[in-house]
């Protein structure tokens, strides 16, 4: 499969690129690294990328981010960032490739275990993550040429627990590279509409 | 108690006035009716709103609007919408309210069966039901002064079938008297971080 892989420069994305780099093509994009650039936040930017990419069998999005803070000191703006960002930047994917991405192709988005089991500080996320499982579940109807469209929600990432781990006291981290298997089973499976939860 | 309800001219807002009405003291607000006006979309005019309107013990929202369209012909913009409105407009009520609202009151939203059940047109409003029964779930967790947050996700309600039946084939539509019991559980019991299925 040719399969775009979106924020292929994180900590998840990439494992996932290992996972999926061992038996497809990946093109790499990101915002400022990768071989393609894009701001997923603009829809423009969106349509350019599937314009050079052409057509792929997948879209894999490992990208988008929230901000994190105490309820207290999230305001509205707080808020937009993540629904800028990690929300309708994903979603952004999916509506600029449901022309481009070839009859079968599959969409797979990234959310994460505060869509289920909050955290102080992490409300933005929980929205954010809530929304993308809705979404994808609700798209998955409607989509048509037989695609697909399905999202990952993983536990902490053990990489990133040196960073984050404060904020997720009692969560069993999550291997990038166990992450990356839904991934897999994303895009290589049959399944449409799902939420894979890796814990 | 005395009562915020916004979305007070709404099918639910009427059934919800009616129910907690006869042992509360309601005060009506709405974008373009009631005892109060307010733009919930817009942060400052629900500050002034809840300048207007003093300590409340519970803020009740039957407000917010999504665009409804085959998935084809939903764009960022219309996704967007309902993210400005139905989403962050019951959210500003939160945020404009978590320091007005009386120690141990509450604030109940409203969101949808569409959060679980999608429909043909209905992608952005699982989208925007999702996120609000996580960010409720995630908010309560970190309100102070004992204050509580519930979501409540009716069915269709039956006084709306003439006009959005063919979207709901196959729905039990729930009547609009019984969804508000569902908003008096909120208010006047004791739970919060819940969602309360209407069916």
């Amino acid at each position: 499969m040719k399969i775009l892989l979106v924020g292929a420069s994180g900590t998840i994305g990439k494992a996932v690129g290992q996972e999926l780099g061992r038996r497809h093509d990946l093109i790499l994009a990101g915002r400022s690294s990768g071989d393609v650039r894009v701001d997923m936040t603009e829809p423009a930017s969106v349509r350019e990328l599937f314009k050079k990419v052409g057509a792929v069998d997948a879209v894999v999005s490992a990208a988008g981010g929230v901000r994190f803070a105490p309820f207290d000191r999230l305001d509205a703006e707080a808020y937009q960032y993540g629904l800028r960002d990690k929300l309708m930047g994903q979603v952004n994917l999916v509506l600029g490739g449901r022309d481009a991405v070839a009859d079968g192709g599959s969409f797979t988005l990234t959310g994460g275990v505060l869509d289920s089991d909050p955290i102080v500080a992490g409300s933005s996320a929980s929205m954010v993550n809530g929304a993308l499982n809705a979404f994808v579940m609700a798209a998955a109807i409607e989509l048509k040429r037989g695609l697909r469209i399905n999202c990952v929600s993983p536990g902490v990432i053990t990489e990133s627990m040196p960073q984050i781990g404060s904020f997720f006291r009692g969560f069993e981290p999550v291997p990038a590279a166990r992450a990356a298997l839904a991934y897999a089973k994303s895009v290589e499976g049959k399944q449409t509409g799902r939420v894979y939860r890796v814990k």
